[in-house]
């Protein structure tokens, strides 16, 4: 029984690309993590050293600042796609995958007015985008799936949990009102190339936040679920939404010990443990398995 | 020559204090990291072991949050001041210190109107206090230093460095136009206690992002100078001003080996090291050490 | 084309169990970091909000402690075990996965000897399992899939890079000696349950070292393969070994503009970016997929 | 009423210089992390933006590398005091504050051998130092004060915690036995510059952690103090000890719920709060404010 190379990959992680257009007085500014990875068939590198075949991380880094000024940054997909498809195009390459991930920015207010070229950071979430460009029969075929990463969201009340399983380790009272709160990851799969990318991401991101908001919680899975519903029946493009929301724990603290009443008004965030619950929404009759190339 | 036991304090770090107002449809919700330390002579303590004067530190936390509700948390300096005169009544404690951190939440949107009890968190700044009650003759004194945490700004142009003294170790090229970003952390020192906080807070916060967008920067340095400056300007209820900024660097990618020019397009943002500056600027004729009790 | 609910998956993450022995003088300290998760149909959970079928995350978070005390913890990987085959009791549950990381603490020296009850922390890796109990036909099958994380490693020669593929986009030049620094997470999985489990993780820690040390590396990859190789050729009770390697890079300082000459002698250490290795060795006829129940 | 510069500094953060020795087979490597900053009349770079009399923090950057060749990195302590004393050649310059983390690696064990360049890391625990130069009447004057940082220590019986000042919003029971667990900072300030670094370090560690090992503790305060003590009557050069201590809180889970009894076996490890404890021993009649230049 021999001993063999198995799945391998290899890649510059966390390429910190910043690109200013400053063509015209109003600058824009895009702020990107980028990550590289390369799969195809890499075994010498592994077993002999021979390096004949590896395109080096430190030329994956160039290639993505390089590409940032030759071909822009206009939506982090598009530029993902072409540095993908480029990578492709390396002897032996057989996929590459790159990942995306963006902070956003806003222009500062100077007497009612964003100002041409100072920002401010907006928010702590990111959009991010994961494309895979693989070669096959005929065409590479590529493959999008876009998201936000730590959306942190919180609604002080309209959420329950009750009527859970119950065996002999459960202490936990059923409640018919908590705080209910997360760090919300999301992804979602799109099923073709033919997709305004901004405009799709504010209309998800919009639909998460309004699910979040309006539906009442019998538990985060429902919510996570009815979130995934939402998107997936609004947009069409869209065949498949993973999320991935930590339980951010809010305990209600005692406060009888001094007299007071505490009627879901003074909690103690808590750091760890945490409930982590992970659901993936997705069409039941999926023929396509990806994005076009 | 004996050995003896210097300054010294204890307290509690850290209580995520998390206060929802709920007695109207629109929830408010308040969300807080409260650290309190004590002073005094706690010399037994340390020396023989005896602990007759200490208030355990998990007294502490069950007060902080005790006064969430007893006196509610409207606004973070009052709050503090609160917290810091009640741990004055506690016997042998001369000093009682508190700091507390805010993250802020907007409501989310829906249909155009904010939610009334659904959030999303805004921004990665924090707004903080730092509230020093000390015993003395006469009342207990009162020192309220304010400010905010961790803004992160960044200016596409407008900003240079150039005319520095130079040394047999210099390499840089002096530059008229670069890429100035920072994560800024400002304190603000009050003259008194008669301050709207939260209006004080507003309106220096957007001092300082305007100051930093319209100044034509020379150096970090001066940037740092003039919003302290405006901010006393226009405050005259603000004594100092501490503004410590790490001069987040981002370096122009040299393309010319690919073919590419880069007019300040494309940029590498680094980690380490960084840049650091520091400054206090203060009135020069100051009578007043610290707020009044 | 309906809308389903696909993959899911629910636990309690991160649950910091700290087990004492103490029965005997010398006492014997187990610090834990457990997450588990359990799948199976829990499709009333997310669509109706029905929770008949869902055990708490804080009953999950109980058992854990539970049974640190009625089961010990005297090996990671038979406390995963344990836990995990007690989820898989639970109704409707089909698979548990139990996540322990471990943290070390050595005694403390006193005079030469190891004290009884006082300990500091050892090193910052850690040492982890992955424990997934499944149902099926006949008995639960388990796999225990055990490792190693945030092993930091350097060595400041035997290492080139050269030889590599070339495009328009490599500046890197080939070196035949530099630093080569990574942070490895390891992670192996095992034929069987009859395995002493410290002892083959001591091993297999030291064989790591071993290999690091003295193979002369060719690449990052080669070093990662040589690894696996060696660890499967000398514990016939692993399958597969999966490596994941950052290249932390140390980029030699030109000191020449100072008149000094740099031989490999001084370095800057990079955060980011940094290359990211990944290789899987494995058996090439594997009939078995997985540890036996 | 004017407005003014205060007190104001600047420096480059966190360079991380690593340095190897390999004039012998057997290499050394030392691996630091070092701030500099800088203080005198920079008056103008702030108020008028005339940088003439600033050293770009590039240039200091330049100097922590180059120096690491020129005078090579024997001590941190000699190491960050050659740099002090070069910064304060600069004109205007009258303080340089160098602070220095150093990492530490040991020789991975190949048969029994510490391999000759090959290593891993060792501990989470840095060794540092604040070296302090500045000029005045004569010679400049140095002031080194060193330290450990991080040190993480836990006992798992020989403390308790009981006697303490109880008010309305105490409900802490006492206890005669707990886990105590800490992550100690601690600095000490040496009297001199007559010191053999290294071992003063080795035993002033050393001495740490057998107090904490040994002495019975009554409180977490006790604890810091007979360490300082201990160290100050060992160590006449040091003039005094600053200890910074977070609480690590372990506490004991209630198992009655499940008809287990704890007697101190299971607990949960607390990330937030916690208690902070800072106290400072120092000689009583100190003559000498720093170090001889």
């Amino acid at each position: 029984m021999g001993i063999v190379l198995g799945p391998n990959q290899y890649g510059k992680a966390e390429n910190r690309v910043v690109r200013v257009y400053r063509d015209q007085p109003r600058h824009v500014v895009r702020d990107l993590n980028v990550s590289t990875a390369l799969r195809g068939d890499f075994g010498d590198a592994h077993t002999t050293g021979d390096q004949a075949h590896i395109l080096p991380t430190d030329t994956q880094k160039n290639t993505a600042f390089a590409f940032a000024k030759k071909h822009g940054v206009d939506e982090i997909e598009d530029y993902a796609l072409v540095l993908g498809r480029h990578f492709l195009e390396v002897p032996v390459v057989t996929a590459a995958q790159i990942e995306v991930d963006e902070y956003a920015w806003e222009r500062i207010d100077v007497a009612g007015q964003g100002h041409d070229h100072a920002f401010v950071r907006k928010g702590q979430e990111l959009r991010t985008t994961l494309v895979i460009v693989e070669s096959g029969a005929g065409e590479p075929r590529a493959t999008v799936t876009s998201g936000v990463k730590d959306l942190v969201l919180l609604k002080t009340t309209g959420s329950e949990f009750r009527g859970f399983y119950i065996d002999e380790y459960t202490t936990l009272q059923p409640t018919d009102d908590r705080i209910m709160a997360t760090s919300l990851t999301a992804r979602w799969r799109y099923a073709h190339l033919e997709v305004e990318w901004t405009k799709a991401y504010d209309s998800i991101r919009s639909l998460v936040l309004e699910r979040f908001a309006t539906v009442y919680s019998l538990a985060l899975q429902q919510t996570l679920y009815e979130i995934g519903r939402a998107v997936l029946t609004a947009h069409t493009e869209v065949m498949e939404m993973t999320l991935v929301a930590p339980n951010k724990h809010h305990f209600a603290v005692d406060l009888s010990p001094y007299g007071l009443d505490n009627p879901g008004e003074v909690f103690i965030a808590a750091d760890r443990p945490y409930g982590l619950i992970q659901a993936t929404v997705l069409r039941d009759d999926e023929g396509q398995q990806g994005s076009d190339g």
